[in-house]
C-alpha cells in the first residue's frame, strides 16, 4: 500500500547500508535493441552470468517482460525467482524502489519518480512509463508499504547510505536540469535527509568523465566501504580528463566530516584505461528517434567503484585492463571475509553502466 | 525453480484442504471485453468487492495486465498487493498454482497445463499462452518451486482436496476429450493422486446444467465442508434438468466412502431459480471470432456452491433470489465460527463461473 502523509524520517525509517544483509537482490531483464546490441543478446549472457554469480550468496529475483518472460523462466536457474515487471530497460538501481528499515524488523520502501534521467530536457528515452511502476511492483512482491513521491525525481544510483546518517551524492546530478529544476539544493537536500532518514547528505561536485547517461551517478565514482570511509574511483594522468574530477571529489571528501562527526577516509581505486565503443559495437545497436545514440568512438564511463555488494560477496565489473588487477587487490584487503567476483562487464558498460546499475538490493529487515 | 523427476506424492507433499489457514489469496484483474460485457467495467466493480471483501480476513494479491496496472494500484486497498501478472482471462482458481504442502513448514506448487478448458477442440478463446504462465509467475512471487506438467492439462476448479487423501472431481470434465484424450480414466486419476499427494479419487459424474464453459466442473456443484462431508448443489423440481444432475451425484457420494473408510455425508443447498441472459447483458460482450459467445437468453450456470473459504470468512455469491437466504443459514450453520459474506455476483456469473473461479488460496505451510 502507498503510504500517505508521513514519510521514512517521521516513521523513524532509514536506508541501510548496501553491506547490511540483504533478503534478496533484484535484476531487471534486457532487451531493448536501441540500447543494447544485437538485440540485447551479448548484454543478457552478462545479466545471465551476474545473477547466476549473485545467486550463490543469495536469492535473486529477476523482472522480465511478458515477451521474454518464458524463455527467461526456462533457464531455470538455481535461486532465482522469475517474475513479471514490465520495464523500459533494466536498470533497477535507478527506476527501482529504495528499501528503508526501523531497526526494530521492519521493512518500507521509497518509491521515487523516475523519468529516464532527465524527461524530456535529457533523458535517454521516452515513454518510461513502465520503469517508473517498477518500484511499486517490487514492493508488493515484497508486500512492503511504499512512501510515493510523485513530485521529486531520483534514481538509485545518485545516491548512497552508510546507513548511520550520511548520504553521499552529487550536485552533477541532482541539480541537472533535467530532474528537479524547481527546486533548490537546500529543498533537494531536505528531500533527501527526510525519505532516506538521514542527517546529512555528502556533495561530490561531479562523477565519472562522460557519464552522460545519468548526468553523473555516485555509484560510477564513489561508494561507502564501512561508515566514514569510501572507496573513489581514481586517475593519475593528469592530462586526463578524469583527474580533475577525480580530484575534486578527493579534495572534497577529505574536507568534511559524516553525520556522526568522523573524517572520510578515502580509499583510491584507479579507473581502466579510456575504453571506446567500437565501430561494431556501435553498429549493432538499433537507430530509434529519442533514443541516446552509442557512437562509434565515444569514451565510455567505466569504473570499477560500479560493483554491487552482496551478502559475502563483491561482484565487480572488470575490463580485461592493465587495472583490474588493482581494483580487485584493493576490495579483497577492504572485505577480507568476502568473495571478489570479477565479471567482464563491457556489454553492460556499452548500455551505460555497470553491475551496480543492473542490481538493487533487499535488505534482511 | 521447476522441479524435475519426482512428485508431490513422492516428496510427501499433498494439497491441503481449502478450510486449511492461508497465507493469503490471489485473483487476476478482469479486462477482456469480448468475455465480461462493457469492457468488463461491471465485473471490475464486484471483483474489486470480492478483494475487498477477503482482505478484511487475509491477504489478497491482485495479478494485472500491464495495461490496468497503475488504474488497480491507485485504489490504494488496504491489505491488497497488486503484482504485474499477463493473463488472457481472469480464472485464477483454474490457470493458477496448486499449493501442495508437506505437513513440515514447507510448500510447493503443481503448475498444470492450460488449455483454456478445451484447447482447439472445445476451449474457449485462443490463445491461452499468458494464463498458463500464471502459475510459474505466482510460484516466483511466492518463492516456491514448482512441479511443472507439460503433458497433463487440468484447471484448479475441477478439483477439491479434503486435505486427508481424498479429492473430488466430475467425470464430465475431466474425460472431456478437450483435455487428455490420449489418457485413459486409471490414468488420470493416477495423475491427480501422484501430484495432489491423495490416496483415493471421488468421480461425480457431472457438473451444473448448463456449465458448458467447464465442461462441469466441481466446484459449482460440490465442495469439501470437512472430510467425509460435502455440500451439493440441489434442484427439488424434477423437471428441471439440474435435478437428475444433482441426484445423479447424491446417489454416488451416498454410495461411496472416502480414503479414511468414511462414508460421506451430503448436504443440500437448493441452486436459485434458472438465471439467463438478457438482451443487453448480451449485447454489451463484444463478439470476437473465436470467442465462446454469451447469446440472449442462455441460462446460467448458477450455483451457491461456488464460494470461496477464506480465513474466518465464506465469500458467497448470491443472485437476489428466493433461495439466497437458505444458502446464507445453510452455510452458518455448517461454519458457526465464520462469517457469511454474500456478495451479488450476476456479474461474474455473466463472463462464466463464480467467486471461488477467480479466487485461488496459498496455504500458510
Amino acid at each position: 500500500m502507498r503510504i500517505n502523509n508521513t514519510t521514512p524520517k517521521s516513521d523513524g525509517f532509514y536506508m541501510p547500508s548496501e553491506l547490511a544483509e540483504h533478503r534478496c537482490t533484484y535484476v531487471l531483464w534486457p532487451e531493448r535493441g536501441d540500447n543494447w546490441r544485437n538485440n540485447a543478446e551479448n548484454a543478457q549472457e552478462v545479466f545471465k552470468k551476474v545473477i547466476q554469480t549473485i545467486a550463490k550468496y543469495e536469492p535473486v529475483v529477476v523482472g522480465v517482460n511478458p515477451g521474454q518472460y518464458p524463455h527467461v523462466l526456462e533457464m531455470n536457474m538455481p535461486n532465482v525467482q522469475v517474475v513479471e515487471i514490465s520495464n523500459n530497460d533494466s536498470w533497477i538501481r535507478d527506476c527501482g524502489a529504495t528499501f528503508v528499515v526501523n531497526g526494530r524488523g521492519n521493512m518500507r520502501a521509497v518509491d521515487w519518480s523516475f523519468n529516464a534521467w532527465g524527461g524530456l530536457v535529457n533523458g535517454l528515452y521516452f515513454p518510461w512509463d513502465q520503469d517508473d511502476l517498477v518500484a511499486a511492483k517490487m514492493c508488493a512482491i515484497e508486500a512492503v508499504n511504499r512512501y510515493r513521491l510523485s513530485d521529486f525525481i531520483l534514481e538509485g544510483g545518485s545516491i548512497h547510505s552508510d546507513g548511520e546518517g550520511t548520504i553521499l551524492t552529487t550536485e552533477e546530478c541532482l541539480l541537472d536540469e533535467g530532474r528537479n529544476a524547481n527546486m533548490t539544493k537546500e529543498e533537494i537536500e531536505a528531500k533527501l535527509l527526510e525519505y532516506l532518514g538521514a542527517e546529512k547528505v555528502l556533495w561530490i561536485p561531479k562523477g565519472i568523465y562522460m557519464d552522460e547517461d545519468t548526468n553523473g551517478h555516485v555509484d560510477n565514482i564513489c561508494q561507502f566501504v564501512a561508515p566514514g570511509k569510501v572507496v573513489l574511483a581514481w586517475e593519475d594522468n593528469q592530462d586526463d580528463p578524469q583527474y580533475e574530477r577525480s580530484k575534486a571529489a578527493l579534495d572534497y571528501l577529505e574536507s568534511q566530516t559524516d553525520a556522526k562527526g568522523r573524517k572520510i577516509e578515502v580509499v583510491k581505486i584507479h579507473v581502466p584505461n579510456p575504453i571506446t565503443i567500437t565501430k561494431e559495437e556501435s553498429e549493432g545497436v538499433d537507430i530509434v528517434e529519442g533514443t541516446f545514440p552509442r557512437r562509434e568512438g565515444d569514451r565510455l564511463p567505466a569504473s570499477y567503484v560500479n560493483y554491487y555488494n552482496c551478502n559475502g560477496a563483491v561482484i565487480l565489473p572488470v575490463f580485461d585492463d592493465e587495472h583490474d588487477q588493482a581494483a580487485i587487490d584493493t576490495l579483497q584487503e577492504l572485505f577480507p571475509d568476502k568473495v571478489i567476483e570479477p565479471i567482464y562487464a563491457r556489454e553492460i558498460l556499452l548500455g551505460g553502466g555497470n553491475i551496480h546499475c543492473i542490481t538493487q538490493q533487499v535488505p534482511r529487515p
